[in-house]
């Protein structure tokens, strides 16, 4: 019996077999496609499950999800933005196994507390910064699902200054200003010639002006982003992955120079924040982590004195 | 046997005896004092003991609070604002009662929860928005303490547009640009003669233009906060109570608005931001909640996956 695990990013597919020690093995990859992505996300688990009987998987998924029915609708993927079953679907493709599934911030704060920054700490901020910023929160101990399962769309706090259009409908996101997409969109509109948020990284790196203000933009948004999450959730640890935040002090610099100016309660003061030892397969070792749990690891209290 | 419930505000005391049903009866307040802040806190609780042993207590202060060593730290009570430990000074007082504190942000939700807007809802913001601005958040059906007991401090959520400075040492939080008092001093910045952010709301809804600015400037500012944290948290409730939340069209109008720019996300629509049915006594019921609660209402799972 295999236990498998599955990250659904805005771009690619990854999926793998879970082994003994809960580490993911045999890992695959396939790029998500802009029609027929069920078919290749299916293909995608038959061939990593290689004719073996699947016990249970584990389904990390862009957001947002609706946890509870068992639908993601990923901004990122159009022919699943309006949602797709993917339980259900699951479901069918291995019948018998027990399907767990969460947002992949979830899978990535269950990550980082389970073998990242976050092992232990009680409060703490889970964060993705790439191509778009996700995220997922521990609150008092747990991973938190939130109403829906979209619990930690830190991507979507709204930062001062800038007046950005953002994806999801909404204004001034710090995923509109700060992401490695976002941040090369504006330097492109300020004359610089390159593509992506990694040419902008080594440009920041190599001492680029334009490269050098998108990059110290994008960090003062995140530590304003950041700031406000820290003061509402009473957290001690921000541990952020994702190629992006790889982009060294020209980012990190302006951050934590933001995260100083912006969060002066005392009870901030200390606040650590992070680059994440996790790989880009945090999501995937997240999602392994929900198949593995013989409890929900998200499952809330039912002793104590709410909802009387 | 007594039952008594305290709420520390940043500008009076009020005490009172929680009966039998729950309610609180016999409610005494005194203003805060510039100096012997204690002397004046512990009259109160004496004069509402009335002579009764105390059995329990609960408490509920201005914030921030280091909740873990019963220490209250309010920012608005000079004499305090460093630390006074409140826990040990209350169990000098009445030997043998059960002393249970939080922020008052966190009673603020418990009273929400138990009498208000937010019972049985899981995932919600609960508000004040007077002289100051405050709230608390329910995650995943329990009220959230975080870290230190500051969780659900929305006043330092930073929102865009505006650089002033606020009394928390940071720059930007909604606390320093929409409270009663921000808003006021705003407009008598612009050139209004007036005084408090209830004559303000006044001569908005009698058309006075600086005010009618004023109000909108606040409004803006809170659901921008308001949609940052419902991204984060992925809430379906607001309620806002507190003086200044009674400011009704002026303040309420630019909110929606506000909300309805920002919260994009597919999951945030219908979101309820509502004006609390609770008056200004909500913290107090919120202590008392607290103190007759047979188990710690903040307490966290000890099953399921967390902290292995």
């Amino acid at each position: 019996m295999a236990i498998l695990a599955l990250d659904i990013g805005a771009t690619k597919f990854a999926a793998g077999v879970v082994d003994a020690a809960g580490a993911v093995t045999a890992v695959r990859r396939a790029p998500v496609p802009v029609r027929g992505v069920w078919d290749v996300c299916r293909e995608l688990l038959v061939s990593v499950a290689d004719g073996a009987a699947v016990s249970a998987i584990g389904i990390g998924s862009a957001g947002p999800v609706d946890e509870p029915a068992g639908i993601t609708k990923p901004l990122n993927i159009p022919e699943w933005r309006d949602g797709f079953p993917i339980v259900a679907a699951v479901r069918e493709l291995f019948p018998g196994a027990a399907v767990r599934f969460a947002m992949d911030g979830a899978c990535l704060a269950l990550a980082e507390q389970h073998s990242g920054a976050l092992h232990g700490v009680r409060n703490a901020l889970a964060m993705t910064v790439s191509s778009g910023i996700g995220g997922g929160i521990i609150v008092d101990g747990r991973v938190s699902l939130g109403r829906t399962g979209n619990a930690g769309h830190i991507g979507h706090i709204v930062v001062p200054g800038w007046d950005v259009r953002c994806a999801c409908g909404g204004v001034g996101c710090v995923e509109a200003v700060a992401s490695g997409m976002s941040s090369a969109r504006w330097a492109r509109e300020q004359g610089w010639p390159g593509e992506t948020g990694a040419e902008l990284a080594r440009a920041a790196r190599a001492g680029d002006p334009i490269a050098v203000s998108a990059l110290a933009r994008a960090g003062t948004a995140l530590g304003q982003a950041i700031s406000s999450a820290a003061a509402l959730l009473d957290i001690d640890t921000v541990v952020i992955g994702g190629g992006f935040a790889h982009s060294g002090e020209p980012l990190w610099g302006p951050l934590r120079v933001a995260v100083d100016r912006h969060a002066g309660l005392g009870f901030l003061r200390g606040l650590r924040v992070e680059l994440s030892r996790l790989d880009e397969g945090a999501t995937l070792v997240g999602a392994a982590v929900l198949a593995c749990s013989d409890t929900d690891p998200f499952a809330t209290a039912t002793s104590g004195f709410p909802e009387e």
